[in-house]
């Protein structure tokens, strides 16, 4: 018997040529479909995060993953409107991006074009299913998604509500499907799909995203991993680079754009160290600190080379002292996660190299990491982040989920 | 011990901070030195080309193998000029693609930058060897070559006189590695190497693609496999269609670009079958057909369903008589390999359907599908011919060798 994974892969796949030839118009329409379907039927959608919510207490999940599980009127008008600001994004499909003609008289085109199937592999928070929904059949994408077992029925629910409306429009309602087997293999079994699925892209934890990375065989996008540096250089202004760094580590330590390593140069911290960490400590930061941070600042734990390598995603932090740009460009080379890092800094040249060299998706001068974001680039919604350099690297907009293909038209043109 | 394929790789990841810094200028001028290297060392080289084609005909390996393995004066003429070529082809890396600032005054770009390290796998052909270490040092990137063990004394050699070139010159020398062990297992070493290796791309036969695809977790750009199809629709010019297809099948059988399934609608063939294949039979091609063709044409073989999936890189056909566009769509979906498919038709209407539906890197209207290639369209040498949807699609000129980076001027902004 043909196993859930590959039946539905199947059906979205199937249902990829017909995506591929809707009309933005027609995709839009869908979007607003759904949109207006999630709100009319938000009672059924909060009954079934009701069950998902009471799973959750009598397993033990911990308050702060319930409160990201939750579902309320609220909270489902902002993922209807999240929606409605898709419909209004520019649709990057049937883009001509390059037009010529050869010597030979043959003329080339290469359109933007749908990925095909993507297969989203993701954990608790329902409004992921919505998004992904959205992002991939506003770009004339079908999507595959598996969501974590602790939404399942959330999930199922909404994507039953999705399916409904698209019913209503010229949508396939094939495009869209969940994997609703909870058990770990039928992740595994996504990510050999090649033929099925044209991507797979995970969106979770560390130990989601290195699962996807070792076991996939159809191409991945990988998103999320952020060991963010902020380098507060000799000539920083100090007011400033207390400001980005306590934005960069403060304002949501559980994301991945957010601030892990502080890297002080050596004559700001003389002076000025205790001043810098003062809004942390007065935050409840728990600092961890080179033998440097601990002579200079009291109570502070030392900083392993473990934790140096740790995403925190929680309100600890480490600080480094260095003694010079170089200094500080080699700790980012070894402990970087080549997502966002920042330079705080007066001095143009230090800038210029730290912009230049260092091998990251986003490179900060006097801006907090916090801004690695699609809505703050002004993208809008975005399907994640990517810390990969192969085809989107960054905030992944609509076009990341696009491909391209050449059309060339002629008269009889043969190779000599 | 650490392993050869791990320090190689190793000190071309330390070599990558180094390459990123190079200017258009000085890698130009490292793309001469080499070309000049080759030229004025071409002695030693063919001596150590003798060694690779003695052991070859020892092992019995097969005319055709040896010539293509065979170098001399004038190939190596012509590998140098490759490289001269190279030189002549604008610098993708540094390129400004966007620039906007947002409302809180921060200014973003979006700038080309190199992928980091390449690692190459490929089969026989020692030019290759120079082809990749020049597209790759072109583009900032370091490479770590994994060559054929048939041709591992000319790849040695290569890279000694590539190297020595390099050490003239203020390109780091480490850019450039050569794995020589030529046990399997230093493959499936390298496809491991996340962290160290940026990118894997193939290039060679059906078995090592696969072998690479399934085992790497480091990103793979898939490169090759081509199962393309000309359909000769009911409108079509038969002159103009059967020069295409003798043209698709038999100019180069050997690459991926050929044809190896002729689609024939089923008023063409009825009248004119006989003709459009009459080229082929006389270059002596292998024709296996569908019962209809069987009972059109005499001596005709049975193409079986394994056939139509073969990619036969060499002097035999399939033919299929279908009865509409959407049979001949529905066979290149389900045998096609998303390389590159032809339709020769006068009916545009079914051209635009044509173009549209077929999922291909890319699709052709009255054009030989032999034409994907990046000299073709204008790209000069190419790394490879990609294959799947992320990355690069189609003939991979310079920029398919590259990455973005975000880099953001601020002073002081912080997410509120």
């Amino acid at each position: 018997m043909i196993s859930e994974v590959r039946q539905k892969a199947t059906w979205a796949q199937e249902a990829a040529a017909a995506m591929n030839r809707m009309t933005t118009e027609q995709k839009n329409a869908a979007l607003s479909a759904m949109a207006d379907a999630l709100i009319a039927r938000q009672d059924e959608l909060i009954a079934a995060n009701e069950e998902d919510l009471r799973r959750g207490r009598e397993n033990g999940t911990s308050p702060s993953l319930l409160d990201r599980l939750a579902l309320n009127g609220d909270r489902i008008a902002g993922i209807a409107e999240g929606l409605r600001q898709i419909v209004e994004l520019p649709d990057p499909v049937g883009e001509l991006l390059e037009r010529f003609e050869r010597p030979n008289g043959m003329k080339v085109e290469k359109i933007r074009v749908p990925l095909g199937v993507i297969g989203m592999i993701y954990e608790a928070r329902p409004n992921v299913t919505v998004d992904a929904a959205g992002l991939c059949l506003k770009t004339g994408n079908c999507v595959v998604l598996r969501g974590g077992s602790a939404a399942l029925s959330s999930n199922r629910k909404i994507v039953e509500i999705l399916k409904d409306a698209l019913g209503s429009t010229a949508l396939p309602g094939d495009a869209l499907q969940l994997i609703e087997d909870s058990d770990r293999a039928s992740v595994n079994e996504m990510l050999k799909l090649n033929g099925l699925l044209d991507v797979v892209i995970p969106r979770g934890g560390a130990a989601l995203i290195r699962n996807v990375v070792e076991n996939a065989t159809v191409p991945v996008i990988e998103t999320g991993a952020g060991i963010c540096h902020v380098f507060v250089d000799e000539s920083a202004q100090l007011e400033m680079a207390a400001s980005i760094a306590f934005n960069a580590k403060v304002q949501r330590p559980s994301v991945c754009n957010s601030m892990e390593t502080l890297l002080v140069h050596r004559k700001v911290a003389e002076t000025s160290l205790a001043e810098l960490l003062a809004p942390m400590l007065q935050a409840n930061v728990e600092v961890r600190g080179c033998p440097d941070t601990q002579s200079l600042l009291d109570g502070v734990k030392t900083a392993t080379d473990d934790d140096f390598a740790t995403e925190y995603n929680d309100y600890i932090m480490n600080v480094r002292i260095v003694d010079s740009l170089d200094e500080a460009l080699a700790h980012i080379r070894r402990y970087g996660t080549k997502h966002s890092e920042c330079i705080v800094t007066e001095t143009i040249a230090h800038a210029e190299r730290f912009l230049q060299e260092v091998d990251a998706a986003a490179v900060y001068h006097n801006v907090s990491t916090r801004f690695t974001d699609g809505f703050e680039f002004g993208f809008g919604a975005e399907i994640g982040i990517s810390t990969q350099k192969l085809h989107a690297r960054g905030p992944m907009g609509l076009p990341a989920l696009t491909s391209t293909k050449y059309r060339i038209y002629g008269n009889g043109q043969v190779r000599g």
